[in-house]
This record gives structure tokens, C-alpha cells and sequence, in this order.
């Protein structure tokens, strides 16, 4: 189980500690687990010149999985675009051909309260957002600034999905779908877009392979008004990249706590990238005040996908339950009448609770 | 004072007739109100087989204003996409040179309790959306269904900005900011879209006309976090056209009664196309059953905007007040101790109340 290590910038070294520890009780309890750290964004920029650097490309190329804190900072924000932090990012995706985002958006029960939706509209949330992370406006050629016909200055960018890139990204969601609740939602602009109209057909072409999931089409626009409307009519969602950029950072914070959510972007193979849905938090950086669940629970998500160890995950999933019920908060989820901890301190006890 | 009146489809032509009613009183009362019909949407395609006829086309381009009820219905899903009711709606827009969408999301006092988020989240929320309407991945060229270089089938469209049409917008937001509480905040994916990084650096110059607003940068998918976590630290947002569709619908279902909520899509010369935010709720067409308020409160959008009569528009926007202090509600916004009326008996009070 080799699992390369890349903190990241702002928060990111202090959550990835908490979560070493935690991989670290695993491998003392018999998984054969290997970590080895690299400089990604920011960090990789300040060791290497670059936000992608081939020291890291290497070790996650031979990785099994790769398990991610956070990038970028606001000494970053001057450089040049294809330096900057979220570059990194960008890059590697590409580069391991990530392309399967999961991004699942549930409430914690004890948490409810942190939610600004009233909680008869939140309670018992769980969503899974499934968003394609390769191809769309990202990536799409051409792309650049220039000057027109009409010798005015102007940008563009090109949103483009090919057949094959639909299909992996459907199969992913309805194989997901199977193992929930079997509804699936598919989300697209197919009365405006013709690329959204592509993926619509073949979304309908490859729900014939899955009988028993009630496939369902819904418009961006509708999307983000039923998600605050109703969230609870969702099981699992599936969508382009920059549509899932926008709906699954919505869906996060329907929550309230997206200290708490995990992300897992995958390869055909399983091979994954893990990281907390949140960012690198630079103002709280450094002060052992971030909450590392979230990057605890992608480590969980890492050993149920990447290496099937479900009786592991479980194990994870249930000590950050545990704590939650012992009444442990870092400061973006306290309330009154719990113990506030630090970053270490929830880490402390979440390695008890294991 | 020449108004084309288009009741479109589905409960189009119940809430048009209501705010005719409105306008009625008005002209009785002195203002010189023309009031014309013609067919868009689906109804174009009923009578004359495409979504915006020349005899629409005719009248609205010779009319100083457009009052629009709804369009679309499942009758003409399957019509080819260019005959779809919504291709006439991006018809006229284009047509009319209707670039900035304003979409005010307004939470009434009255109908606090219709919001999905909790009241101190929403309670005085007052936010502006200027939306970018005639640009963008919505008629960006090149766009299309084809085969790729690998022989696959794949679909594209183009996101493109030319200076001047992000300059145009960018005057109308910060025109609408400086009457409000000038603080305006722009939404792009700066970190990954060249075309929105152009909008950005377009926004930031534009703003030097205007230093006495606040100008902010958000990207899209935070924008749809910030939405939900903590609205009303907006006062105006301006963004394109694909971004500004998802976060004006996010927006306006924050307040929960999206049936109350106008619309204005206005030229260079503040002609304007004016119609709610909601739908042509097919489901409910020709039963008396609609709110007719998003309508009426369009109508008095479209006097203050076009044609400048402020004291009209507010007269208006009272009576629709007084109506809902007295108890008044249509099913949509109804709640136990209120008094449930009809589509018309809305109108009734409304007319009564100016
Ligand atoms: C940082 C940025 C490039 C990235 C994206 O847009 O994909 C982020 O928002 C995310 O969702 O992981
Ligand atoms: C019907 C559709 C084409 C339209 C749009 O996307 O602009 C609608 O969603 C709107 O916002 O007015």
C-alpha cells in the first residue's frame, strides 16, 4: 500500500499530520502501509520552482494512492498562472488521469446545528456528487486571450466531452448508485448546451446497462435551487467538471461543515487522489487550530476505494463518530457545551477512539 | 409608452392578465400605457411554427418595453431543439440586444418562514444579481456535435467575452451598485478560465470610474458556498451568463417564494424585456392557481427602469406590500392564519390595494 504524502501549503502539513497518525495506528495493527511526502502548489513552487515538480510527478506516478492536505496561499497569488498552486493541482489530476470526483455531502447528526438550512431540511443528509474532473472547460482546446475580428481584444475557452470521457465518468456513478440508493441525477444544460446535450444522450445510452438505478436529468440552473429547495430528494449526483466544481462546493455547505468532508478523485483502476473538500485556510495556518477530519476521512475514503480495505475504513469512519459523540470540536464546528480541541488535540482523539 | 405583451405558455397568460390589470389602473390613472400581444415560445410555435415569430419580432423591436409571462411545456419537448419554446426566449434576448439581466433576490418579511435557511441567515436579504445575457458559452461559436481527431464522437461550445461586452455590464453593475449600498462583487474561475481571468482584469479598470464602490472578486463555485453560508454579505453581484443562470436561481430560492420575484433584461437604452424568475409551471397552468406577484412586480421593474417612473414603480411595489401585510397568499406562499386566494383574486387585491 504505497501512499504518497503531499501536505500542501497553509493548513495542509498540520491536518496531514493528524491523519499520518491515524494510517500510522493501521500499519502498527498489520496494514502494509508505506507513506513517502512530496512538496505540491505552493510548497512544491518554493522547493522546486514549480507547483508540479518531477520529484512529486514520480512518487505519484509509482503510488498506489495519493493521499493530499490543501494548496495555495496568498504569496502565491502574484505568480505567474502556470505556477500558481491550483496549477499543481490541475496537473496532476491530468497527469494521473483522475477523472472520477467524489464528493459526498452528509450531515453529521451532531453537527446539525452548524447548518444555516433549517434542520427538518438537512437532517439525515447524504449526497454523492460525482463530478468528472479531466475533461470540460478545464482542459478543452482552444483557450487563450487574443483579439477578434472586429479587432477588439476577447477570451475564451472551450467546453468539449468526447464519447469515451462521458461514458467512464456514467459508469463510475451509476456502479455508485448500485451501492446506494440507485437513484441517479444527472446534470447538464442540454436546452442551451450541445455538450450538455451530448452527455444527456449518453447518459441514457449507458443507463440501459443499469436497469434497476431511476436515472434522472435535472438543469444546472434547477440543480442549484433544488439543493437549497430540497436536498434530501438527491442520492447521487453526476455532472460535468465545472458544473460539479459549483454544485459540489454548494451541496458541501448545505452541511455547514465542510471541515468534515472528505474527497476521493479516482483513475479507472482505482488509483486515487484523497483530500479534504475544503481549502488550505491560510489565516488559521500554522496556529493548530484546523480541523483535521476531513483529511482523516479521506484517508478512510483511500483505504475503501484505492485498496478495498472496507473493515478499515469502517474502523476510521467510526472513531471520528466516536469522538463527534464524546463531544470533541475544533473551532469551525464548536458549540456551546462541547470541548473545544486543537488540530492535535482531535487527532489525539481520534487515535484513542481507533 | 408602448408595451409588447408576450403571455407565452403554461400559467403565462393567468399572471399576465393580472398584471394587465395593473397596468389598467395606471393608464386610467394618466400614464399613456400602449398595450400589444403577440405569441413567444411555444405559443409562437402554435401559431406560427417557431419559437419568436416575425410578427413578435415586429412588435417588440417597435415597442419601447417587452412584458413577458413564461414559455415552455412538456407539449413541445420533443420538438427539433430550434423549434424548443426557450430557443424563442434566447431568440428575442439576442434579437433586442437585452445584455444585463437584473435579478433581484428580495426576501419579504411576511413570507419569512417559506425559506428553506434559518431566519437569521435570510431575514433582510436584499441582494441584486446583474447577469450577463447576450454572451458567453450561450451563443459562443465555434459550438456543435462532431468526431474528434481520434475518430470519436465528441460535443463542444465556446465560453468567449469580447472587451466590450464585459465593459457594457461591468457600467450597469456598478451603476445599480452606487444607488444601493456600493459594494459591488464580481464572480469569475479566474484560477482556471482565461475567459473570466479577462472579465476580472476588464472589472478591475471599469472600477476606477467608480471609486466610491467596494469592488470584491469571488470564484463562482465559493460564490455558490457563500450563497448558502452567509448571503446577506452581498449587496450587488455581477457575473457572465452560464455562472450568473446557476447563482440567480441558488439566490432566488434562498428566499423560498420564488414566485414573488421579478425580472428585468435590459439594452443599452434601458429598453427592457421584464418577466418573474419562475417558470411556466405547466403543472398548474389554467387553473387559477398561480401567483401573479413575480408578474406585477416585473411590470413595476419595467416602470422605474424604461421608463423612468419611479413614483408608478413604487406605487406598485406598495400595493404588492399591502397585499401581503392583509393576509393575502396564492398556494405557493400560503401558510396557516393567511387567507388563500386564486391567480385573479390576487389580482383583485393587488388592484384594490393600488
Ligand atoms: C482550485 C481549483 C482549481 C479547484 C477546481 O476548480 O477544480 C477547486 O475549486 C476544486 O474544486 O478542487
Ligand atoms: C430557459 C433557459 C434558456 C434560460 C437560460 O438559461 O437563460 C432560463 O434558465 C433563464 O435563466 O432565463
Amino acid at each position: 500500500m504505497k501512499i504518497a504524502v503531499l501536505p500542501g501549503d497553509g493548513i495542509g502539513p498540520e491536518i496531514i499530520a493528524q491523519a499520518r497518525r491515524v494510517l500510522d495506528v493501521l500499519r502498527q495493527d498489520g496494514l502494509p502501509i508505506e507513506l513517502e511526502e512530496a512538496p505540491l502548489g505552493g510548497a512544491g513552487y518554493d522547493a522546486y520552482g514549480v507547483p508540479y515538480p518531477e520529484f512529486t510527478q514520480k512518487l505519484c506516478r509509482a503510488a498506489d494512492a495519493v493521499l493530499l492536505g490543501a494548496v495555495g496561499g496568498p504569496q502565491y497569488d502574484k505568480l505567474d498562472r502556470p505556477l500558481r498552486p491550483e496549477r499543481g493541482l490541475l496537473a496532476i489530476r491530468k497527469d494521473l488521469n483522475l477523472f472520477a470526483n467524489l464528493r459526498p455531502a452528509i450531515l453529521y447528526p451532531e453537527l446539525a446545528n452548524a447548518s444555516t438550512l433549517k434542520p427538518e431540511v438537512v437532517s439525515g443528509l447524504d449526497i454523492m456528487i460525482v463530478r468528472e474532473l479531466t475533461g470540460d472547460i478545464y482542459f478543452g482546446q482552444p483557450r487563450g486571450m487574443g483579439v477578434n475580428e472586429q479587432g477588439e481584444r476577447e477570451a475564451f475557452n472551450t467546453m468539449r466531452y468526447s464519447e469515451s470521457e462521458v461514458r467512464r465518468i456514467a459508469h463510475v456513478a451509476f456502479g455508485i448508485a448500485m451501492k446506494r440508493n440507485k437513484k441517479l441525477c444527472s446534470v447538464d444544460k442540454a436546452n442551451v448546451l450541445e455538450t450538455t446535450e451530448f452527455w444527456k444522450e449518453i447518459m441514457i445510452d449507458v443507463a440501459r446497462e443499469y436497469p434497476q438505478v431511476e436515472l434522472s436529468h435535472m438543469y444546472v440552473d434547477n440543480a442549484a435551487m433544488q439543493l437549497v429547495r430540497n436536498p434530501k430528494q438527491f442520492d447521487v449526483m453526476v455532472t460535468g467538471n465545472i458544473f460539479g466544481d459549483i454544485l459540489s462546493d454548494e451541496a458541501s455547505m448545505l452541511t455547514g461543515s465542510i471541515g468534515m468532508l472528505p474527497s476521493a478523485s479516482l483513475d479507472q483502476n482505482n488509483k486515487g487522489l484523497y483530500e479534504p473538500s475544503h481549502g488550505s485556510a491560510p489565516d488559521i495556518a500554522g496556529k493548530n487550530l484546523a480541523n483535521p477530519l476531513a483529511t482523516i476521512l479521506s484517508a478512510a475514503m483511500m483505504l475503501r476505494y484505492t485498496f478495498g480495505q472496507e473493515e478499515a475504513a469502517v474502523r476510521v469512519e467510526n472513531a471520528v463518530k466516536t469522538v463527534l459523540a464524546q463531544g470533541y470540536r475544533t473551532g469551525d464546528i464548536f458549540e456551546a457545551g462541547c470541548e473545544k480541541v486543537s488540530c492535535s488535540g482531535m487527532g489525539d482523539a481520534v487515535v484513542a477512539a481507533l
